[in-house]
């Protein structure tokens, strides 16, 4: 039977995937991937469109951006009864992930249905370079070193919620922070982090941007953006 | 003048490292790395094996297994100057870090030593892949979908820490767990938790080994050992 790869290809740059997911995308029968919308490439098209050799088949899968549970779920049967054609038939499929397949991907309710489905499904995943490591490097920082402890949060649904865990860690890295970002740096300011608080946006893609949070008590921010606020600084021991 | 890059090569398998990680790999004058104890070679060093060319000099710079700061400054010292005698001259030099360079890396010590010393020195990193996404991709399960929380750990001082953190985090990660696993297994076992946690020992490497929790109340571990516990399972919404 034929494997469905996942593979991650990291956060934008293209030469950020592994050599491993390059040998699997570029072996696999077909190379899948998360829709784009309104009919565009979508974002892990776009990082993996050098690396595409134009005889392979692509399925542009749709995840839509919905929390209705009916049409989540509808999406994702289709998705794997696409994918399913192609391993049924021996042809493997390889499944292009932005950041790292196991790290906030849709990349795993494809592989549950799936499973579901079929069983016997073989599925093999592919890791690589998730959004935080890319941001720190982008900023030349430690994400942690020695003993400290990391906090990574996707959302935030409440600003009560980063003060308990503010007492705890000594990093915290916030994703998807645009909405809440305004009430984010007045408690940063309030516990006088703004000058160890950095924000990055598309880290790695050609249009990424940085921003030191010390002067920034707004900012209009995509959707890609990512915020680490190093609460111990790592000197040296 | 020169740069000084900081090249993240992955969790074991060589075909971890990242396109652009081994480009600049390969275009240095010098590849530097932690040196191995006892005359060995390195963990960093052995990955890397296969993508070096044999022109290249190598540098294998001591950081001592020590909590003394008078030991480590020196040793951090000694090895920046090391550095620096191919920098100053022109020559780039690529250092091969395990996992990502930013993730509890001793990168870091040396970056920021040179810095201190060379104010003007330029250091260039590139992100990689974590342990922590390697042993999920080796286990084949989603660290965080979705809104999940995710905590990492390097060290457990107390198991009372696991405690607080078990209330608020989705997804824990504990690394260096080998010296005291009995307890946590303990505690897991009464938070009823061991059914969605495992144990990834040197993932990726060759001798890899996966543990599941569940019958597992002992385990003779090496350093290298991930212990992953799923709190709140990442099932569709």
């Amino acid at each position: 039977m034929a494997t469905l790869y996942g593979i991650s290809i990291g956060t934008g740059d293209p030469e950020l995937i592994t050599l491993k997911g390059l040998r699997l995308l570029r072996e696999a029968s077909a190379i899948a991937f998360p829709a784009g919308i309104n009919g565009k490439p979508g974002i892990a098209q776009q990082i993996i469109e050098p690396w595409l050799a134009y005889q392979q088949p692509t399925l542009a899968l749709e995840f839509p951006y919905v929390s209705d549970r009916n049409i989540l779920v509808q999406a994702w049967q289709k998705a794997a009864d696409r994918v399913w054609q192609y391993l049924k038939n021996g042809h493997d499929v390889a499944f292009a992930c932005e950041g790292d397949i196991s790290f906030y991907s849709t990349f795993t309710y494809l592989a549950q249905t799936l499973q579901e489905k079929h069983p016997d499904v073989k599925i093999e995943v592919v890791p690589g370079v998730t959004s935080p490591c890319a941001a720190a490097a982008t900023l030349g920082i430690p994400l942690t070193v020695r003993g400290q402890r990391l906090a990574i949060l996707p959302a935030l649904y409440s600003i009560d919620e980063l003060d308990s865990i503010l007492a705890w860690a000594d990093t915290i890295v916030l994703l998807k922070v645009a909405s809440i970002y305004k009430k984010v740096w007045q408690m940063l300011k309030a516990k006088n982090l703004l000058e160890s608080s950095w924000l990055v946006e598309r880290a790695t893609f050609p249009e990424q941007k940085i921003y030191h949070l010390r002067d920034r008590p707004s900012l209009e921010l995509s959707y890609f953006s990512i915020l680490i606020v190093q609460i111990n600084r790592s000197s040296p021991p």
